[in-house]
């Protein structure tokens, strides 16, 4: 009797965690499984050489501010250029927007806090590079 | 008799269980809790006129190569440009590199592979754009 119940103890405890590493694998490789393709828009910035260190800082916080106006923006980061090769042409800013789809991207082009992003960044702005791709490993 | 080993099974199931769930739950929450910075490197080419599809192509598979050659590439995406801004500069094809550090770049950029990349692509094309930047949200 206490062997049959040793037996069904270490049973359940293997079909337990059997499941759970099951489970646990699932979770950590999904991403790597089923990469869901996403559109991105990428957005380089030169600015005029009289933008002042302010003006520069006010563009960067007011397009950080987008994702929590837009909620079809899926996710957003941006940086300034650090790359050692020469080849920036003067681009010092790049910000990377991911949207799920182009509905995504089309609610954000025209929305009144994306207007108003460009109206602000415009005047300072010598040149501007934006490339929007479909994600593709 | 029967009930403390009822319970001991009980017991032995809830525990395995709870630890599957926290397991679990570590797993998914880590990339939001702990957004390490990395570094990306971005890569803008307009072809020449007369590349051809097989040539831009390639190219393609060229890039696409790299992570498997040179272990300190963390991630690897690319894409062709579907931006209806018409702000791309010619640009076409948008190649997204991230790296842990600047060692891993630093790695990367002198590496036999990438430079038999360089000698490929090189003559093939009209303009390259290059920035590196450190992740900030």
């Amino acid at each position: 009797m206490r062997r049959t119940i040793g037996a069904a103890i270490l049973s359940a405890l293997v079909a337990v965690t059997t499941m759970s590493l099951i489970n646990s694998s699932q979770t950590s490789a999904q991403p790597k499984e089923a990469p869901r393709k996403v559109l991105r828009h990428v957005v380089l910035f030169k600015f005029k050489e009289g933008t002042s260190k302010e003006q520069v800082k006010a563009i960067e916080m007011a397009f950080g501010g987008l994702p929590s106006k837009i909620d079809t923006i899926r996710d957003f980061e941006w940086g300034t250029d650090v790359s050692p090769e020469g080849k920036s042409k003067g681009f010092t800013h790049c910000f990377f927007v991911t949207f799920a789809d182009e509905k995504g991207r089309d609610v954000y082009l025209p929305h009144a806090a994306h207007k108003d992003f460009v109206k602000l960044v415009g005047p300072q702005v010598e040149d501007v590079c934006v490339v929007d791709y479909w994600t593709q490993k």
